[in-house]
Order: structure tokens, then C-alpha cells, then sequence
């Protein structure tokens, strides 16, 4: 939804800092490092652009809540198709990538883009105004994982070329510009490098050790147990031994899968009831903090996708991200993560 | 200084979540993309550790401010020796690093972890408590970063195997917990992977072309225009072709100069001044926003050290880092850098 109270205008911050809108997004890279970087003046107008604002704005009405569905694009995906919904699925009003890939790029010198092709999809958690999805009952974080699992299934059957992103971010000070529950999905032209790096290490490692370098990593800290915090039948949590921030926790399938979108039912019930429980954790234990979420699949069309292992990165942002570590790329972590493990695991939800 | 409101225990964001201090910090590297993070529980107690106020604290009594002195510890540079000071330099009392190197990392299956050796310093820009380096004259800029380089040179005497990393937060949205107008130097152990790939881009670039990539960028810059911001006889700034954040500026020396702490006089008096003009345009453009400033020099013992170029890259902080960017790596702006560097040219200071 476009927000009235905005002008026509696109500005950034002050509003004789005018921007005119680019025909569409553009991902950049940087010609001395070869760094990627979306320039999407599309992001502008969002209702809420200033991290300095610790709360976010009570919208006088949301479009993702039952009643307001006019406010959104025509939903590419609804649970259940009939009856009230309980998860909703709408592209972003605001989207960061869109459109089809350029077959070259542009080029100046030592100088590139192309149009940061995609899509950006917003997965609305629930009908009511709920803004934290920790108090969603687990068989609905269930509908809406399941939800998540559907939508990228379908979108990578038409468009098995993209690298779908899901990520969540709770309040501001996490990024979220909507307070109400839900997560986005963000379909890139490009393997993110960080997934290629994980990608990379696990084909390494299979060709090497005959083995999935996460599942050796699960089976380390089962025998360990400092890290744990949880584990169901299907599924471990652990606080990462090299946790950029505190209170970091993954979530794995403790038997190797590489998309995270094949889920079964039986294993989604299961999956909804862990997360439920993370989520409270984290809710509990650390009185409600902002926080995000990524989940890492397997990039659909790589020749070495079957040695990934799916996962989900908790992201709690308690501790602020500073000039050291974007100078360095290196985050720094006061709390260790043996400790953190040991504290979430006595919180009781 | 230890704030003193703080009781002996340390506790992270709630009382109930005590943590044992480690003996020192240590550089882990996840298992999995071998990515380095420092885990240091002397970051705690920190006056302020939660990025969700946006106001800084005014501390009933600055460390920071002249008269103050015997709250810090000895200082390792004073400018000047005699008189009342202008720039002084002293221990961080919650510092990231410490301490000597490691002869081998511990090692546990798949898990390394070495000590985070290094000095970690705060540069105390004014004796006054001024809370933003834009408010000081010129000449007083030069003495500031006179300081880092007269710090950064003597520490590099002693220990050229570390990396000698300063930045500066300003304002609590870019991780400060110190109003008093400050930078720090952290020296470690290890080179920053941003800082290497640069060196290694660099050196490539020598190899094929016998050229400076960052001479090239900036000679290219200086045709086309469109991104410079402003020039003087021996500096450039402008907005990176791939910037990560909306106004984001790099300032770089127009001839080839590796390393930053090698400044003759007369250059540091030209810095000083451009210095305060690109702090003063973004304090006027963007309504003092919080930004963060990192300074990277060549790696003082690289064999390919002379193929790098010293530069600052300022960053201001008006949009969040959130979910998508921790997933994958890239960040996501919504302010081409061709409009930023427009409107800034057009900022009078």
C-alpha cells in the first residue's frame, strides 16, 4: 500500500533532499571489492525510514489486518483459499528487486549494473493485529511456515534462476517499517554471498569427507551439549559457536535436507511447535527485544545444492552494529554463546 | 572508566541473565564460512549496550572531559605534552581486544578459536564536552587526526603484526555509548577481511594494469563528475559508485598514498579542513545524523602493502540494517549515489 499521508514526492529525510525515482532497481557492484548493493529508490515513502525511532507508528489502518485486503496487491498465496484466511500472501508495496534480469550489464569503466531483477513478496502472519508472532499459537506459526514453504515452492518452479530469501524483522530497531506480524520474501537474480560461502564449504566438505560439514557440526554439539538449547525429534537449536550477536540461535533439521521448502506436513506441525518455542524463549528470556530471522536454503539450480543444509538464523539486536564492524566485517559479541545457551534453556514458555 | 551505577556482576540486558567474564576475548571462526567474530564479555558494563534508545545518556560526570583525567587511565598520547591539552588518547576501559597473540588457536572438532590479541584506544577529540566532531574548527580537526596518525605510527612501531583499525560511532543509533566527541583505534591480530579483499583487488590490479585501482575510480570519478562531491589540491570525496548507505562518502588522498599515519604536516592541515566541510555537510544536509567514519590503511607488514590507498569512508545511519542484509550480505539503498552527491555538493557550510 502507498501511504496517503506521503507526498507525491519521493524524499529522503529532509524534504528539500528531493529524489527523482529510477525506471527500476539496480544491483550495483563495488569496482574495488566487487560488492554487491541494491539502489532501489522504490524503498522510499515506506512509513517508517528512520532507525533512530525506537517505536513504530500505530498506522490508523493497517492494510495487512481481515477487512483492509484492498489495501494490498492481489494475493499470490492464501491459507486456507476458503473461509476467513489466516495467512495471506501480497507483494511488497515497497519492493527492492523486481522485474526480469538484464541479459548485460551496464558498464563504465570499472564500473557495473543491472537491474536488480526479483521479487518482493510480504507473507502477512495473521488476520488480527498481532505485532509479535511469538503469541501466535504454534499450529498457526505452522499455516505460516507452511505458507512460506508453499509460496517459495511455487515461485521457484516458475523461476528456478532466483535465490529466494526469507527474512523477518521484528521492530524497528530490527528494520521492520509495519508493526504488524509478518515476514518477506525476496527472490534475487544472485546467490547472496553468504549463502555461496555456506555452499561453497559444504561442497568442500562433502568431496573431502564423504559428509555435510552441518551435520558433522549438529553431531558436535549433541556430544558437547554447552550450545544446545533444544531438540525435538526432527529438529535441533543451538547458540552458534561463532555467534555475531547475543542470544544467536539456529535452527536445524537434525537429519540432512537441503530446501527448506520440501517440508512435509508432519514435519511443519513439528517445526511450528519449535519455533513457537524459540520465538518465547527469546521473547521471555530477553523481555520482548527487536530481533530478525533469515532462512538459508539450497540456491535451486546449483550442481552442488544437495550437500546444504536448510536453517534458520535468529538474529536477536540487542547489542548495537557500530563503525567496527562495518569496517571490518568482524562483529563484536559480549555474550558468549555457551552462556547464552545455558540462559535459554531455562527459560520455560 | 567503570560507571559506577553498575553493580560488579555482569549481567546482560536483564538482571537475571549473569554472565561469567571470560579470561579474555576471543576470535572464533564459525565452522561453516570460517567467518571471524570476536566474543569479549569486558563489553559489558558498557554505559549503554541496547541500540534501541536513541538518546545517549548525559553521564553526571564525562571521563572524557578536561579535569576529569584521573577517571581514565594513562594516556598514551597527549597533544600537546605541555599546556592544557587539545587531544588526548587513553585506554578503552571496556575494551574488544587485548593483550599478545596466541602461538596456536584451540582447537575442538570442527571449532578454532585463538585469543583476540590487539590494543583497543579512544581518542578523545576536545577537552570540552562537545558531543559532535562537526562543531570544531578546522585546525582543531587537524590536531585530532594528527593524533590518530601520531598513535597509530608509534603503536605500529611496537607491534607492526597488528592491523590498526579506527572508526568513530556518532550517536547511540551508530553504537556509541559516549556522548563526548571521540574515535578509536583497535589494533588486531588479524587483517579485517574488508581491508584484505581491498589489498587483494589492489595488488590484482597492479599486476594486470601496473595501475592503482583506487587512482583509476578516482581519476574516472573526476571525468564524469556525477559522484564527486568536493575537491581539494591533494584530496577527493565522493559518493561510491556502489554505496551501501543513502549519503554515504568516501574521502581519499587524489595522489597514491598507502599509508593514512604517513600525513606530512601541511597535508593534515588540508585534512582537517575537508574533513570539516564533509562532517559539516552532512551535519547541515541531513540534520546531524548519526553516521559512522572508519579509516583503512594498508596493512603495515603485507608484502603488497604499497598497492593500497588509504581512505575514510563516512556512513551516515538514517536507514536500518535488517533482516535481508544479515542474510545475504548485501545491503539495500534507497538513495542513488549520483542524487547524493548532488544535494551534498549543493549543502553551503
Amino acid at each position: 500500500m502507498k501511504d496517503e499521508r506521503l507526498p507525491n514526492d519521493c524524499y529522503f529525510h529532509v524534504p528539500r533532499f528531493r529524489i527523482a525515482p529510477l525506471p527500476r532497481p539496480q544491483l550495483r557492484r563495488d569496482p574495488i571489492i566487487d560488492r554487491p548493493v541494491i539502489i532501489s529508490t522504490d524503498r522510499l515513502g515506506r512509513p517508517q525510514e528512520l532507525v533512530t525511532s525506537s517505536e513504530l507508528p500505530r498506522p490508523t489502518v493497517c492494510p495487512f489486518c481481515a477487512g483492509n485486503e484492498r489495501l494490498t496487491t492481489e494475493p499470490t498465496y492464501v491459507d486456507p483459499q476458503q473461509g476467513p484466511w489466516r495467512v495471506r500472501v501480497v507483494g511488497n508495496t515497497f519492493p527492492a528487486v523486481r522485474g526480469a534480469s538484464d541479459p548485460l550489464p551496464e558498464t563504465a569503466g570499472l564500473f557495473h549494473s543491472v537491474a536488480a531483477a526479483g521479487i518482493h513478496e510480504v507473507v502477512i502472519a495473521c488476520p488480527q493485529h498481532e505485532t509479535s508472532l511469538s503469541r501466535l499459537p504454534a499450529d498457526h506459526l505452522a499455516d505460516f511456515l507452511r505458507a512460506l514453504c508453499a509460496r517459495m515452492s511455487s515461485l521457484l518452479r516458475d523461476r528456478p534462476e532466483l535465490y529466494p530469501l526469507i527474512f523477518n524483522n521484528h521492530k524497528a530497531a530490527a528494520g521492520a517499517s509495519m508493526a504488524h506480524a509478518h515476514a518477506q520474501l525476496l527472490a534475487l537474480a544472485v546467490v547472496p554471498e553468504l549463502v555461496q560461502r555456506e555452499l561453497d564449504s559444504a561442497s568442500r566438505h562433502r568431496k573431502l569427507k564423504d559428509a555435510c560439514i552441518f551435520c558433522d557440526m549438529i553431531e558436535h554439539e549433541q556430544r558437547d551439549g554447552a550450545r544446545l538449547v533444544l531438540q525435538s525429534p526432527r529438529f535441533i537449536v543451538l547458540a552458534p559457536f561463532a555467534s555475531r550477536f547475543p542470544c544467536e540461535l539456529w535452527l536445524l533439521p537434525r537429519h540432512h535436507a537441503c530446501h527448506f521448502d520440501k517440508l512435509s506436513g508432519i514435519e511443519l506441525t513439528e517445526l511450528g511447535e519449535v519455533f513457537h518455542t524459540v520465538l518465547n524463549k527469546l521473547d521471555r528470556g530477553l523481555l520482548d527485544p527487536p530481533y530478525n530471522f533469515v532462512i538459508h536454503t539450497a540456491p535451486r539450480s546449483a550442481p552442488e545444492a544437495d550437500a546444504f543444509h536448510w536453517h534458520i538464523e535468529f538474529l536477536p539486536r540487542l547489542t548495537g552494529i557500530a563503525g567496527f564492524e562495518f569496517g571490518t566485517g568482524i562483529h563484536i559479541n559480549p555474550v558468549p554463546p555457551e552462556q547464552a545457551a545455558e540462559y535459554l534453556r531455562g527459560i520455560r514458555v
